[in-house]
């Protein structure tokens, strides 16, 4: 018998364990923190959600395998939206249900590359991106966003190789809470026409853009269905993170590729959630809009706070998702390590935040901080908790 | 302008299409037929199901993303089932709860495998097992069965190389309805142990065995923990399939490995489905015994059926899942293509079954029969068409 267990893949290996349930590990020991970290919105589904739940299972049919696509109110509901607020033009073009928007992107991957094929992804990433990436076997091609968080045009295109399959962009941007114009997303999927490349892009914040900024979905790009892959989920407008439910828009001819990879994944998403999310969709973005312009005093109020920090921390643009991506400053003479600013934040003033490592963001110490935060005063007094900490851990005198 | 998509992977090229949808188009278009082709029980899940649903939603924190590896009052269920009915050691291992068996496969070999490394895959298979392996972009080192459906146990000692990472096996199988005896579990749990191989058992059938056969999980042996992976389905005994809730227990190292996986495919599996899976736990095997009992009057009456075929089929023993997998004998001159038969029985008798390409057996002609009929009159009927198609379709001359 062999002592040693088998070893794990060395594609698992290269990939770094999750930081946020570091993180929320040393939140929960430290009752009182307040979570300047979440990834979620804090309020439920529409009630719609219930009443359509109450009546599953009325048809024995309800419990068998569904189709591997989705169900078929569901998918027709999807593409109505897509056309209506997106501007997709459904022809040659097909939907697909997912157990949420993670699932369809590594789906995709699959569908798309071979080992040893390169993507390319901008920085800072969303971890589960650089994850999938690498689980499929691929090669993620990091390229660094302009110091506002903006796509560098010219640095993805000199990116491109003979082994390039993709490039990858997140608008709004989780982590960075910004919001690409419709010319870089133009010019990207411009790029991918012309070299070949699928773009694959992930719209899960789409609801969430604010100070007028507006969303805009590549595949609303005349000539775009050949290789536009866009990604939505439920999760976040509708307060629906447990439910498992997103969707993928993708060229027809994918259809049976995307099957495939489906089928040996999870064969369908939950039927009972695929119903919940019709009621969702039901109830629409009117429903999501005030739930979502509820955060923009938690926005402000975290954006003045940080501008009473003045030189300490570096705050670009941010008008989308729920973020803020900021550059902590330290003194000259001192060297800040993110994950040991944000265990010195949690431990010694009672807030939380995700380091910038998590995002691939190495250099330096970055943080998110995220104002989907459920409750006015906690959030004021996180705020608050964030700028003493930050006054404190930088080291700066007082001006 | 590229006028070409751009290509899909050579790894999901070298997939065939699932078959299961051509037939079950087939078998739509030609209404009457009785299908002996499903995979899935006919019955929902218990009662108490709809009562824990209706209360999910109570609390606001049901709807936030659960912890990856499953909600607590799960996971710690599976532990107590799996030691009481397993008799597996809990001692350095782990649950997971998974969105269905299959995606548990697939997370479990995106971990312990590379591009290019080898798994062992005794066939007939299950067709996902396959596509799951070139997914991960591993190869599948094909190793047929016996003609009875048991292990060559000597052929998958033989086919360890030194890029062979695990060897699947699945009892009670699908397709062949084989169950496994305990000594050859052992022999290949023993080997994958010394070789240091992951040994990577499905058991989603294991509720299923008729004729007095027994299950056994290969967890239960001594020292298996360092390198046993073993999935579990709720999908056929609980008839829960559209809702999505397996799980796995394997090896504590294993456990940050598959975090990342889950993380980056699913996050975690839905929410309202895992806590219908405690109500299908708490009802248990003694909810499920009477209606997988139910079953065996119709396997007696396939199996009597096939008997009055004489020479024409050759019946391997079908003691487990719901499964028979039959050779079908053409007269000496003829040869047989297993779709063109299935199109045969749908389209002039009446009766689908699934052809044996689908599970890579592609000599001669096999099909997979289901027992798993809800209605008795039908099952019936189906046995009668069937043998009056293959009596028909091997044009044997009666004796």
């Amino acid at each position: 018998m062999s002592p040693l267990p088998p070893p794990v893949s060395a594609r698992l290996a290269a990939v770094q364990s999750p930081i946020i349930p570091i993180v929320m590990d040393l939140y929960r020991r430290h009752p009182g923190t307040v979570s300047l970290g979440q990834g979620v919105v804090g309020y439920g589904p529409p009630p719609a959600v219930a009443e359509r739940i109450a009546r599953f299972g009325d048809s024995p049919a309800h419990h068998l395998y569904q189709p591997d696509e989705g169900i078929p109110e569901l998918r027709a509901a999807i593409g109505e939206k897509v056309a209506a607020e997106n501007g997709i033009d459904p022809r040659d073009r097909e939907i697909m249900v997912t157990a949420g928007a993670n699932m369809g992107f590594l789906n995709a991957l699959i569908a798309i590359t071979d080992p040893g094929d390169e993507v390319i992804l901008p920085r800072p990433y969303f971890f589960n991106h650089e994850m999938a990436i690498r689980m499929a076997g691929a090669v993620p091609r990091i390229v660094a966003c302009r110091p506002d968080h903006q796509l560098d045009r010219r640095a993805i295109a000199a990116a491109v190789g003979p082994r390039t399959r993709a490039v990858v962009t997140n608008s709004p941007n989780n982590p960075s809470g910004a919001t690409y114009p419709e010319a870089d997303l133009r010019a990207v999927n411009g790029l991918c026409a012309e070299r070949g490349l699928y773009h694959l892009h992930d719209e899960a914040y789409e609801y969430f853009v604010h100070d007028g900024a507006t969303h805009f979905s590549p595949g609303a790009i005349p000539g775009s269905s050949p290789h536009t892959i866009e990604l939505w989920s439920l999760s976040k407008a509708y307060g629906f993170a447990s439910w498992r439910v997103g969707y993928m828009v993708f060229p027809a001819g994918l259809m049976e590729t995307l099957l495939k990879v489906q089928d040996t994944n999870i064969i369908c998403a939950p039927a009972i959630s695929q119903h919940a999310a019709l009621a969702c969709l039901e109830a629409g973005f009117d429903w999501c809009r005030p739930r979502i312009e509820s955060f923009a005093p938690n926005r402000e109020l975290l954006l003045d706070a940080l501008d009473g920090l003045g030189a300490r921390v570096e705050v670009p643009p941010a008008n989308g998702a729920f973020y803020v991506f900021v550059r902590v400053r330290p003194d000259r003479d001192r060297e800040l390590d993110d994950m040991a600013v944000v265990r010195e934040l949690i431990v010694e003033h009672g807030v939380a935040a995700v380091p910038g490592s998590a995002f691939g963001v190495e250099e330096g110490c970055s943080l998110r901080l995220s104002y989907a935060v459920a409750d006015r005063d906690a959030m004021a007094l996180g705020a608050r908790r964030l700028v003493d900490g930050l006054r404190a851990i930088t080291g700066r005198t007082e001006r």
